[in-house]
């Protein structure tokens, strides 16, 4: 898909003082440090509040939804830093807490960052998979004082102690989060976070996040995406431009079950924000639906609770309610690496399928 | 890209003997086991030789290749098994003799099977990445004897030991290589072998064996697709349909020395195969080719020198000789992992230049 620019910074931007460094050392940035970044400023974006760490949801909600929602939303997928610098050298440097790879998803997606320059062209570093992790960019072309760079970070892992790192001298500042900007927020499956993306720039909520140009939010929880009123009521509360729901690939329960659901969740949303876009996803279907009955029955089964669900909430009258259909998100029959998860291919069709939706309701160039 | 069917079976097809099984017992079925699929049949597809094993040069090139390309060799990237059977379930179990993952790319795709139908229809199996490697398919539902099933191996990593599991009292029988069809030979790099394909199938050789129904032979080597005589010397000797040389991404050599190697290839190839088809691909370029000069400089000048080469040797009067440029091949910008390995998405801009060109050279439908 074709990116927009990153769009001009906000006017605010908050300087870091230059540490002292001997001659060819490296100066360290740490956007959690309070004294380098601006007290209260939020330069972790990508998410609906401020807080001290990598995570997706706020401390308040550790004691409201299930553990294992709470455990995912350790992991900084959908979360980003931007800042300016003119250094030729970039160094990422932090640490994980869990696993770096896992059978079907590379480190560099599940544990790696990924690194977008002001024009939406990709800088690859050299890796090294130690603890700490570190992504090492050399000879970068953008020697001005307000290239900007977008840094996405690990999908499936929990960020400890990062660090950027740029060359003696050069100018430098991380970009506070554009509040004045409503985000798109997600809430979804494994898939929404991110498996089986080869990076985190190919995730599809932020290939979106390139092709819009608007803040987005990932609240995908692998396994998790199971339309639960105490996620949904921390779903709603982020003021958003739209809100995606996309949890059919994650409703084990009966076909009822999934209508009421849908129908209680669309409800509880115009409860909070009774005008805002809410764009209802189908599953993709199961890759392997035609070489096994018992899946073709099962992905079928949701999309046609759903589906249901939303023609009574129209009925209903419900405004602003949107349906992304199997046929619009158009998954290539290769385009998952096993029976669910999309590879790169695979999530390029989901981008290019929410950026024709999200182009429409927004009503966007 | 879309799929032709699998080609109609030749009608040599030998079948296994049952052995005796308990109740439910899993009947197992080895390709390297002479008794079962018959002497000197070669049921291990995608290679130019029979020999007991999983790997992509013969025995005597021990003594002929550097220890880079042998070592290489052993990978089974590209080798693939075909079979029939009406079994609803099938199990298959491997050991591998290297490490089953690396950082950019998933065990899946290291180490990992891939089980297609006859229709070209992707199988999904439960997988265990242990010692040995497990893939299970549960709940196929093609159950006529004559459901034929291709299975790619892994694509950087060296197979031992691999049996194909069926139900006690499914029909089974190994499909023997059609040694009457010309193969596509490709020789080139890491992204011939298949770097970083999420699964086998995946790999742009693969692809482009689905897409056109030919047997394919893969003899990419990662880092040493280097245009070395003796590795040609093996290349040419394999009768082909096409001989496909795609190893701009290692020339590691001034720009006067790519020119002199692409040359001094074309016309090895052409004492052995006056006739055969000859297809020289460019490089696909840096994935960060704009966000680093060097980069930048280095894979326009190999594709210089190659283009040199091509327009002397065609002046030359050297016949049935074919070029794919950088354009042609249309890697998207976020179309790979790290700077140089295609993901899923880049493996299907490949597969589709080379299928359009192939399909072109070789007058298919």
């Amino acid at each position: 898909m074709k990116h927009l620019l990153f769009p001009i910074l906000p006017a605010f931007m908050l300087m870091t003082g230059y540490a002292p460094a001997a001659a060819g050392q490296t100066v360290w940035h740490d956007p959690l440090d309070s004294a380098a970044t601006g007290a209260g400023a939020n330069c972790i974006q990508g998410r609906g509040f401020a807080q001290r760490d990598y995570a997706r949801l706020p401390e308040p909600a550790r004691e409201i939804v299930r553990d294992a929602v709470w455990g995912l939303s350790r992991n900084s997928a959908g979360l980003y830093l931007q800042f300016t610098t003119d250094s030729p050298d970039i160094t990422v440097q932090y640490e994980v807490t869990g696993g770096h790879t896992m059978p079907h998803m590379p480190a560099t997606g599940v544990s790696g960052v990924d690194l977008y320059n002001g024009r939406g062209e990709r800088c690859w570093g050299d890796y090294s998979f130690g603890s700490p992790i570190t992504y090492s960019y050399k000879g970068l072309p953008d020697t001005s004082s307000a290239a900007t760079y977008t840094l996405y970070l690990p999908l499936y892992n929990t960020v400890k102690r990062l660090r950027v790192g740029t060359r003696e001298g050069a100018s430098f500042a991380f970009v506070p989060a554009d509040t004045t900007r409503r985000p798109i927020v997600v809430y979804g499956t494994s898939i929404a976070q991110g498996a089986c993306a080869s990076r985190p720039g190919m995730a599809w909520t932020n290939l979106l996040h390139r092709a819009t140009g608007l803040p987005t939010v990932n609240l995908g929880f692998s396994g998790n995406g199971r339309l639960e009123p105490e996620v949904i009521a921390y779903v709603a509360s982020i003021p958003a431009a739209l809100y995606i729901v996309d949890c059919m690939p994650n409703m084990y329960v009966p076909q009822d079950s999934v209508y009421t659901l849908v129908l209680n969740a669309v409800r509880q949303f115009r409860q909070l924000r009774p005008d805002t876009p809410i764009l209802l996803a189908e599953h993709p279907g199961y890759a392997n639906r035609r070489t096994n009955a018992a899946r073709h029955a099962e992905d079928e089964r949701a999309d046609r609770a759903q589906r249901q669900a939303y023609v009574q909430l129209k009925k209903e009258g419900v405004k602003n309610l949107y349906y992304l259909s199997r046929e619009e998100i158009g998954m290539p029959a290769d385009g998952m690496v096993d029976h669910i998860h999309p590879s790169d291919y695979g999530m390029e069709a989901y981008a290019d399928a929410y950026h024709k939706a999200v182009r429409k309701i927004l009503k966007l160039k």
